[in-house]
């Protein structure tokens, strides 16, 4: 059997003097991080030194490209034309990649953060325009490939990105309430999130090792999901991804990046 | 003789529903464009556009980086701790780079805006940040090498920039009054700036053909600046650069970029 | 006959170094100047020199409020969490009031701007939202009723500030395109925008002296707009403004503030 | 004996997704709150909630105004032309007073933050420009004079203030160490900061009940300071605060805002 799942979570989603994710724990778990870029969170200095942690546990680099909004960390929908978000996710990746390159390292995929992550479910346009600006950046792996994308599966975003010819990767989430259909439970309703560490544990060594997710109302859902994302921004999150990783590593099943 | 200058101007000065400088008619004269990255100036699709009619005309494209000042257009100095510094150099450096890629030609040089130019003349701590914000960024050359920076003769940059192996590019100013020392008279003081055209032209086509610079006090100074400075922000602009150019092309002097 | 109407522009659009409104120019034609307030537009310098330049000529000061989007002035749409908008949009108000009350006048109206204009004719949440900040901002006419707002006809914007006691003031576009049902031609058609100077200043009289606007297909609607809206942003506005406030004057029609 | 002391905190350096300070807890203990206003820090959301809290409290609002830079938090000087710093400052003043005003209050003092404040100990043209900015906002206190300025004792922004007619409020420092000449020592120097909550605690009690500081090298200086600052931007502040406040009231010593 091979059993091998990837682990991502957003680092470096702090700005100047305000800090939000324990980026140096978070690290010790994860095996891609998606660093912000400087449009929803993260200065350059930070920005450096997350790339520096990452490249030393051999953890892979994501652009975690967002809308312009740090007043409101990129969690409010933007209708920005496409011309305009290409370019600027363009720009992301291209800062990202000198940090990137200065510790050793590559940026070796994107993945939309907050509202455009939501947006580019849904809205072609928008989710062409990521895939535009992926492209438009030039960037490449360290095997000279283009970048892949890393969003939800069914999502527009994945279906751009395999359109254009860039490898896609699903991802899926231990701590969100799925429905029966395969999608989220939306954020706005109750029980969206599920709080309890040892059920988040289950389901991350069931969806990894089994490749099922049980939806809200009990039914099992198939998943062929790469990634699994782990959340970065609560003090407790650390604990639960170094929980999560350990977990899975007993039940037998490989955490290394995708990518 | 093998009379030759380049000529640089700052380009993509606007930002979103601002603009200020003509790009198109100045990159008409230019060989050298300095683009201004997003920290003062320079929003993603202008850096996308500027860059790709330089690739198209043969000019060179090169970062104008600034301090994080877009309400002072950079030109506010300020006290930014060196690691800061260097890597938001870095952070600007690489933004660009990717539109210089997606134009097919590459970022050629690094030269810093406004008040952070200012700075870098007189202020080692500045100027040693500045360049290893281009050693950090690993930024390299068409040829492989690492980037030239560009600045004033007898600065500080230019110094740093030597002592880090970084290849160094003086500039000269046409429209700016000179001391008898060989610095610039600060803008502070009257006839600090030249606004007679015929008299910017002759003293351009005397510094590029001659190796030299009249100085206010009428002192001739030998200068070896091997790039010109048009300034690109005012209506009148694309009109005095191109009949800088052309009348340095009667003279018989070579136009073309440095790098 | 007591024919009147008052004129109103965006004034004070610049940011930095950047201008974009000929605010001298204008404020010698308009009744009513929509001051940006720094979330789209507007440094603290300029809302000063603006308030100033107003205050002299007895032209009315407005609060245009905008969500907080510099890069994109404005005209990007945002899901704006109510609360948020609220605050954001009291807090430009208080911004303005100091620059207003410097000057020796006081914010007489509010007027949202650009993307927010237009969905706050449509979204009723984000309608509500502008006109809790209103209320929130606590801000007074010189009489010490409510602030009045300025909007379209028949838009939710209206309707909620109908609802919350404040008044309200519909305005109409000379040069812009109508359908026979009263809504405006959207900017994204041909012909949604009249350029015939002629055109505009024949249409800006019949509106005013008339109360008539001809739709696009030939239809004449009735309107009961108090205030017409004179574009600032052209290099022409200033002139078309001056001959529109001429032949209105020529036509009987009293220019004057509504507030 | 009639002893008594303000106690003033920064408060609300927060910018949306992220917190800094606690609030809640910190007003509980200081009588007078510098609020951020949105320039170094402090969204509307969070500047409404905090003249929220502190108006139930009957805590004081002041001002904390800030040079431009919430990527570098308000901590880096700069070098504002005075026309600039002047405007940018009255634009603060007047957002924050719509907030206060909601909740019942009004703006009762002005108090610059970190670069500012500092730059403003020796810099006489930006410290007048700070004093003009005060006055160019109108804002008056509760009785109708003009807002006080609380600064450092022998600073040029107090100098400024008293000669522009502006009440001036001396601040200590319980946690900062002296020299003997009553000047601060840098933070740049080791033991520039007391941290051992003990000595900070019995240093607020003799200053507030003896009017003593006692400098680094053991010289006992007189003070007239009639608030004392204690800083909010650590997790232990608000422990601190409660303390240092439980023992001016054990030591008999009124704690009360000036304002």
């Amino acid at each position: 059997m091979d059993r091998k799942i990837d682990l991502n979570a957003d680092l470096g989603e702090g700005f100047g003097r305000w800090q939000l994710t324990d980026d140096e724990a978070l690290l010790a778990s994860v095996t891609s991080a998606n660093v912000a870029c400087g449009f929803h969170a993260g200065d350059p200095v930070t920005m450096r030194r997350v790339c520096e942690l990452a490249a030393e546990r051999g953890v892979r680099i994501g652009a975690q490209v967002s809308y312009r909004d740090l007043a409101g960390f990129g969690r409010r929908a933007m209708d920005v034309p496409a011309a305009e978000l290409a370019a600027e996710v363009a720009y992301q990746i291209g800062a990202l990649e000198v940090f990137a390159r200065a510790a050793g390292s590559t940026v070796a995929y994107v993945k939309p953060h907050g509202a455009l992550y939501n947006r580019a479910v849904h809205d072609a346009e928008q989710a062409a325009a990521v895939v535009a600006g992926v492209r438009m950046s030039g960037a490449a792996t360290a095997g000279g490939g283009p970048l892949p994308v890393l969003g939800l599966p069914g999502s527009r975003l994945l279906a751009a990105a395999a359109s254009a010819g860039l490898p896609t990767v699903e991802e899926a989430f231990a701590d969100r309430a799925y429905r029966a259909d395969g999608t989220l439970v939306p954020r706005t309703e109750p029980d969206a999130v599920l709080h309890d560490p040892e059920q988040v544990v289950k389901r991350s060594v069931r969806l990894a090792r089994d490749g099922e997710i049980v939806a809200a109302d009990g039914t099992v859902l198939p998943t062929g999901a790469r990634s699994l994302c782990v959340h970065g921004d609560t003090p407790a999150a650390a604990r639960l991804a170094r929980r999560v990783r350990e977990e899975l590593a007993a039940a037998g099943v490989q955490v290394r990046a995708f990518a």
